[in-house]
């Protein structure tokens, strides 16, 4: 025995997610679930969408850009928290907020430490209306947040996300999200550069980096 | 007994369906399944992107006007297939494939009729690279699924479809989508006008139909 039992890494899957985005929300919210039971180990990276839409001509979301796509959106956005037990979602105004902040600093936190931060900002903007590109509505869910020896790197990171290495990272996120072909958010890619997109290819994306670390057929 | 049940109209859900689109294909695979499943009676009903879009500024298929949006759904149309068991999706040339003559012949023919026909299209398009334009493809389908009393309904949906009160009724099912707010394909609407879009929102949308139709909370 043993001889044939490869050690094998983990599977891993990165979670490409953006802050302004409802959908990136929705994911934040269950993928630590789904995750744990799909034995993947999850990278949450925040990246921007801005110049991704940009750079196919887009000034602001295709949610405002095209109204009733904008207003299913809502709509489904209600059902969805209502079937996962979240509190209903509002709109931010202006929807979509300005994430910079955000995404710098969650860039500037240690990784363990993106998941709880993350799904703070969402709640706050998404079910309270809360402005996130405000320093000190980050800074209020920075304190709440921190607890015990956790609690000296979540302050430090509203700090922290001013310094030219943490933007650099973020724009460098960002740039690698293009570069893996992604378009929107939340997406998912395996470690191959398989790429998934959207909350509801979140399993799939699991199945896949599952299969992938194995070296099952795909 | 009998005093306290009262007769209620079986749960219904119209399925909107665009015949250039990829996801409508799958959505034509696997609703009457779904819809047999939940108990749901589904009404088939071609209609046009092209006005749509038309309308939001948009000359093509987003997935050619947003090429990584177009890879990506190209990439995830294999995975799907797969899942499903269907065969390897190609793409036709042209994509998107002008859909009118084909709307038309499914508006003027039997409801009963249009999931073989549909079905036999999709196939024909999106497995095999068939002009679905071509009015000599859409003959051969047509003879190929006509059989017994129905081959000569069948048959004449190929004239009929030139009828002036065909092509009405395809702009106005056109219209009616519109107006109950579609603007991709598949879509589906409840009795009410509860509208769910996307393949991936088939079951939310049979799940819905049938609380409605039991006037459960919804």
């Amino acid at each position: 025995m043993g001889l044939d039992r490869v050690v094998r890494p983990p599977p891993r899957l990165v979670f490409w997610y953006e802050f302004a985005s409802t959908y990136s929300w929705l994911a934040a919210e269950r993928i630590e679930a789904i995750a744990a039971a799909a034995g993947v180990a999850v990278t949450w990276r925040a990246f921007l969408l801005g110049p991704i839409f940009a750079a196919q001509g887009w000034t602001t979301s295709p949610f405002n850009l095209f109204p009733a796509k904008g207003r299913n959106m809502w709509r489904d956005m209600e059902r969805q928290c209502a079937l996962m037990g979240l509190p209903k979602a509002v709109r931010p105004d202006p929807f979509p907020q300005n994430s910079l902040l955000a995404a710098r600093v969650a860039t500037a936190m240690p990784e363990s430490l993106r998941p709880k931060f993350s799904r703070a900002v969402y709640r706050a903007q998404f079910t309270e209306g809360r402005p996130i590109a405000d320093r000190a509505v980050l800074a209020a869910l920075l304190h709440d947040i921190g607890d015990g020896e956790s609690a000296r790197a979540v302050q430090d990171a509203l700090t922290a996300a001013d310094a030219p290495a943490v933007k650099a990272a973020l724009r460098a996120a960002t740039a690698e999200a293009q570069a893996l072909g992604i378009f929107g958010a939340p997406s998912f890619t395996t470690a191959s550069g398989e790429l998934f997109w959207g909350n509801d290819r979140m399993e799939q994306a699991m199945a896949w980096a599952e299969r992938e670390a194995r070296g099952a057929p795909l």
